[in-house]
């Protein structure tokens, strides 16, 4: 894959400043550039790396004004950062779509049908009744339960494994050790102190531009008819636990090995950091905000809340009492002292 | 599957009130239920959802007493909850049960046996002298190592991985992407600061009524003969860490994400919450009961303690201490001006 | 496998005291050692044990005096625990060498080489343009993505996933379920709230004698050209995660479920608790101890430091610390009667 900058600085809607004509072949940070490579210059804290950068090429904003010589060709845009991440794109649907066909051995089912350009890996299973966009890439391992519906242009990469009902949406990315519809955690006491296992038998609804990170776990609803249902725009990262019937609303960001637990529902926009435990049957409103490690046991009904902690309160509140928190070995000695001194006035002694 | 009202009350014990002809072909809670569904009525806050649900019957208590007129069938029982958790299992077991025979390509190594009514779906692995029980479901892309053996009415689900000499008891369900067996952590410090692996040569024995949830990993023992033990009844949530030398006594229930350390003892009915890490080499004793993210460093010696924090200590002293500790910046405030205040008392600096 | 106490002394240039002809076939526990089988003595506190095991034979130190007589045949070394070690260390060559050749159906693509003596097991996956060393084990379920490269003697356990690009060096062992490679989390906030996905183009490297514990995840770099690397020695647990563009120095060792977030550093010869969070864009110094269920927010300049809580800071102050919030409500209290006491000495009163 070679384009000269002529090439890039057209589907970019840029302007060239220096040689059109030169190849480039890859993308990289203005720091770490080579010969043949493209950077972005954007930060005006990284300047100094445009008059020294190898990259044969930058992106730059178009009414920016070079102090200093630059070796580098320019291609002038609005925003050099979504320049550079439309490349990228670009570049990651160009690697993406390099799979297509089917590999041997294969395994589908009955009644179940695939899309145009779709890739089939060896040892990928399609059980019965299942229902394959178009474009979609299934790598090898990946396993597809009966009745499961993948939307268009969805990757399913290498061991994904999806129990029987899920549904995926388009444009999704799901990574290797995924599993999604496996049974929730729902078991019935009996009194001789033994569980019953309580069937579960709704499934999991993904939405369209999901990404899910590897070995993330989303188990399906307890009912039938019920869903665990993540929204358009989700993106969760490595590891992440969604137990039955929980809700997550649109363009909401997880970190890694956060755990959210049963028949929560969590709102749109908002962004959860890692290692978050959250309880179950609480609301969160949108655009809630949760630090690392916290612990959730409450619903928060105001939008913008920044929370933190376990069990989380106020992200400032946590801080201020977390550094006395750090001090209360002093703080101790010093109420010691003080009950002595107070024991010890004469007039206090009086009076007793 | 559709089965008459008759049909069910008689499998339940249960006496008819209404129309006993009428077909169920679904189950679901009182207040989603459709026409030609069957639902349960038990907690009477619910009461009101009996008198408009559009469900073709309910399971109702024997005494109880509408004080409205019911459109759906009734069927009288003993313990309305305990029936429909009856029904949830015949379902279950129904859809459980249809998958049978082999899926082509399989493997099977030597000398194993395989028992009947067993499912084997295609790129099942099944390596040498293992020995698998009747009804047996093994899911696509399970690893069943050298020397395994698994009951009767076991469920493997798709990906799972069982190492050399596992042994799984009768009726457990084991979920996608569960690992058993693995290595242990061990490794012996040398003088150049590198770390030698120490074998770990022992395996895994699972109960029989055991659940592990996906991507859930159990480590075998260190030294042959000695196993990682998890005891009848136990039910694992996802993505959970159990370490070598570990037994965990029947019964005992652990959320999503909690971690047990090398050679730690579980007693029997412990409830233990999600995202815990319980430290190595300690013991707990029987209903011990642990609350989210703790951090256990200690062992537990007295029955039904409860128990919060990390390290973690009693629950309710927790949240005794926690309410301080959101209260600690006015706690410092107030603490800073009580020392001015006797500091200028004018009988204490009198006496200074 | 059976070998005779002379046969095993001259192994570990031991002599032998008693029946050198003995045969052993397995090595065990002192404590718990049966007749053929072989255990080693080296904490005084159980020289008990050494008069009273079934063990046929006893590695012990040279100049140990034994006070009782022994059954056993004794092997007398420099360091009993380090050869048993290298014992145990053969004994885990011998088993995992067991496998070679190629089982039927596995899948190699184009371009793709493989060494000596390696053993590709049933339903494994290797891409195009793949160089797989000597003596490599791969199990089933195995998938090797395009251009990667795997060292000799290196053991890919059942199910592991290597994406594209992955670089595995010499004598390592991955367990089951582990995922290197993946995308890194990485996403470009729109003016609308949703996301665009950066693409993850970097890959992984993972040194020598490194050892990955079970559905471990280790994302790639976010840059071509860069890589996420785990270095020489390094041991890492189960479940953990490894953000894009990590560091993690020579024989750092991590315990489960510990995450590390993106484009940190960690320093050599580490030594990392379980379900310890570590923040991005950080640095810790070469020998950092992390306790459990630390949250590291700051770099670390200082080797050798100790840390605890979280955020985290020194341990012992940690303890310190955390002992007086157990004992806040006490503290509480008594600062409120001593406002009292206070606001009601005679004099203290007048002077307001």
């Amino acid at each position: 894959m070679e384009f000269t900058v002529d090439q890039i600085a057209s589907l970019l809607n840029g302007e060239v400043k220096g040689d059109g004509g030169v190849k480039i072949n890859m993308l990289a940070k203005i720091q770490d550039a080579k010969p043949g490579q493209l950077s972005f210059f954007s930060n005006p804290k990284y300047e100094n790396h445009l008059y020294s950068t190898e990259a044969s090429a930058v992106i730059v904003k178009k009414d920016f004004e070079p102090r200093r010589p630059i070796k580098a060709s320019l291609i002038l845009v609005e925003d050099p950062y979504s320049s550079f991440t439309i490349l990228l794109e670009e570049y990651h649907k160009f690697l993406s779509y390099q799979k297509s066909g089917t590999e041997d051995p294969s395994f589908i089912g009955q009644n179940s049908t695939v899309g145009a350009d779709v890739y089939r890996g060896a040892f990928s299973y399609i059980g019965n009744n299942v229902k394959i966009g178009n474009n979609v890439k299934i790598y090898p391992h990946v396993y597809i339960g009966d009745n499961v519906t993948v939307g268009d242009n969805t990757i399913l990469n290498a061991g994904v494994k999806l129990y029987t009902n899920t549904i995926v949406g388009n444009h999704c990315v799901i990574h290797s050790g995924v599993v999604i519809g496996s049974d929730g955690f729902g078991f019935a006491p009996q009194s001789d102190g033994t569980y019953k296992t309580i069937p579960q038998m709704g499934n999991v609804i993904i939405g369209d531009n999901v990404d899910i990170g590897a070995n993330t776990v989303i188990d399906c609803a307890t009912f039938h008819g019920d869903s665990t249902k993540i929204n358009n725009g989700v993106k969760l990262d490595n590891l992440i636990q969604i137990a039955h019937n929980v809700e997550i609303g649109k363009n909401t960001v997880i970190a890694a090995q956060t755990g959210v637990s049963g028949s929560t529902k969590i709102g749109d926009n908002c962004v959860i950091a890692g290692q978050v435990g959250i309880a179950g049957h609480i609301v969160l409103a949108n655009k809630t905000s949760i630090g690392a490690k916290a612990g959730l046991g409450k619903s928060i009904k105001d939008e913008n809340a920044k929370l933190m902690g376990s069990p989380a309160f106020d992200v400032k509140e946590y801080y201020r009492a977390y550094a006395e928190f750090k001090n209360l070995p002093d703080l101790s000695v010093r109420l010691k002292q003080l009950e002595e001194k107070v024991l010890n006035l004469p007039t206090f002694q009086e009076k007793q």
